[in-house]
């Protein structure tokens, strides 16, 4: 009698698009011949952006490769289902001892489908072992083409879904030198009329699909008023004039406290 | 009578210490025989942590490789000095018509001296083309190993210098799903109090450096009071109980407006 291992469960980042962008370690894994793959897809039969990334860097997929069902939707109960079924099918290569490459684009703890593929996972199946291997965030990718620094020495950053409305990032705003806003389609116009409120048009821009072939750039944004963008763009935004607090700082512990 | 180019200045991310984290596009461009290295010491004479990655990688330096002095001071005057200096170094072989490969740990546009050097390259001389190439921030690697998700769905996320003090990481607490405090050393003890007293404890997650060799994780917070930990070194928390607002998303411009 002897005992099947389980395979393990890898959640392998591609970064943006650009097939550069890359790890090598990434990369020297996607060329195992002996693991399975998997990637998201918003609808079956939909092409997949992760394994459309893993193509162009020249790579092949193995025999066994699944596309998993993550659709657009919100409704809970839906997702689950969508979860539950995406955990089955990798579980079930798994359980016959082959390791999954579970491919992501950008990095796996960001915003990635793997996260939730690897919760229901481990909720189906606690013993199984679960790597990521992290990536590049598009939004990294953004800042390289901007030419604008996310942070620099004790600046703060904040990454926030725009659709939590301008009161709110008006309320941060007071804290952080740099905001990332993902997801600005739905209230672009009201984002770019608060930016030119706050004297931040200059230090803000916005990029459309950061990373990958069709990304597009805009520095002035009063060019995007009333335009319909894609649902993956971003706007970065520097707030240069912010009054900082003190900071502590250094090697001592327990000094220089206020 | 020709004229001679200018070469290129490139800020190439490493990622964070792991030579498997280097993006192909690094990789590759680090391998081109007729560009010249530049790397940050902290002092002159020190090692350069971002060449260690290059060599850990198998990469061999080109004949020409400076080390340029990013001192770890605050005096801005003193900085500027350094600063001035670096970009002098770059420039005479940008001048001569060398491509300068900068070597940057992490992602150049994150916490990277990289931003000091191309600004003050592009100071003295306007016209030189600089390109950042992106890479893996410290942070997401500290994530992936820890196997916390920085951010999922509509989470938002702060990266924040923890010597802004308690109060300022309480204030922003109320709007962030996941924070990201970095050089926690000199008020860890605080730190780990105000989680305790937040109940944020069990959620949250300390790495020191994070994503090289001598990477350490520690979950259990409270085993870390009184401890002396290295510089760089960061916590991971997760608030989890945030109560959030109404987020406006979908396709729709100008409506479901509140």
């Amino acid at each position: 009698m002897t005992e099947i291992l389980h395979g393990r469960l890898y959640g392998v980042s591609l970064g943006p698009g650009d097939p550069g962008l890359i790890t090598r370690r990434a990369y020297e894994i996607l060329q195992r011949p002996d693991a399975d793959w998997a990637y998201p897809v918003r609808r079956k039969g939909d092409a997949s952006y992760a394994l459309q990334i893993a193509l162009a860097a020249g790579l092949t997929p193995p025999v066994f490769s699944a596309a998993l069902v993550f659709p657009m939707t919100h409704d809970p109960a839906l997702l689950a289902g969508y979860w539950q079924g995406a955990a089955e099918t990798v579980l079930e290569r798994l359980r016959a001892g082959r390791d999954v490459l579970f491919l992501a684009e950008g990095d796996v703890s960001t915003y990635s489908t793997f996260i939730h593929l690897s919760r229901t996972v481990a909720a189906l199946e606690p013993g199984i072992a679960i790597q990521a291997l992290p990536g590049v965030p598009s939004f990294n990718a953004a800042a390289a083409r901007l030419d604008m620094p996310l942070a620099d020495s004790d600046e703060t950053m904040a990454i926030i879904p725009a659709g939590y409305g301008i009161a709110m990032i008006e309320r941060v705003l007071a804290d952080f030198d740099t905001l990332v806003l993902l997801k600005v389609k739905p209230l672009l116009d009201d984002l770019i009329d608060f930016l030119e409120r706050r004297g931040l048009l200059a230090t803000s821009a916005f990029v459309e699909k950061a990373g990958t072939p069709e990304e597009r750039v805009e520095h002035d944004l009063t060019r995007l008023r009333g335009e319909r963008v894609n649902y993956l763009s971003l706007l970065l935004v520097k707030n240069p004039g912010r009054p900082r607090g003190e900071l502590r700082r250094g090697c001592r512990k327990k000094t220089a406290a206020a």
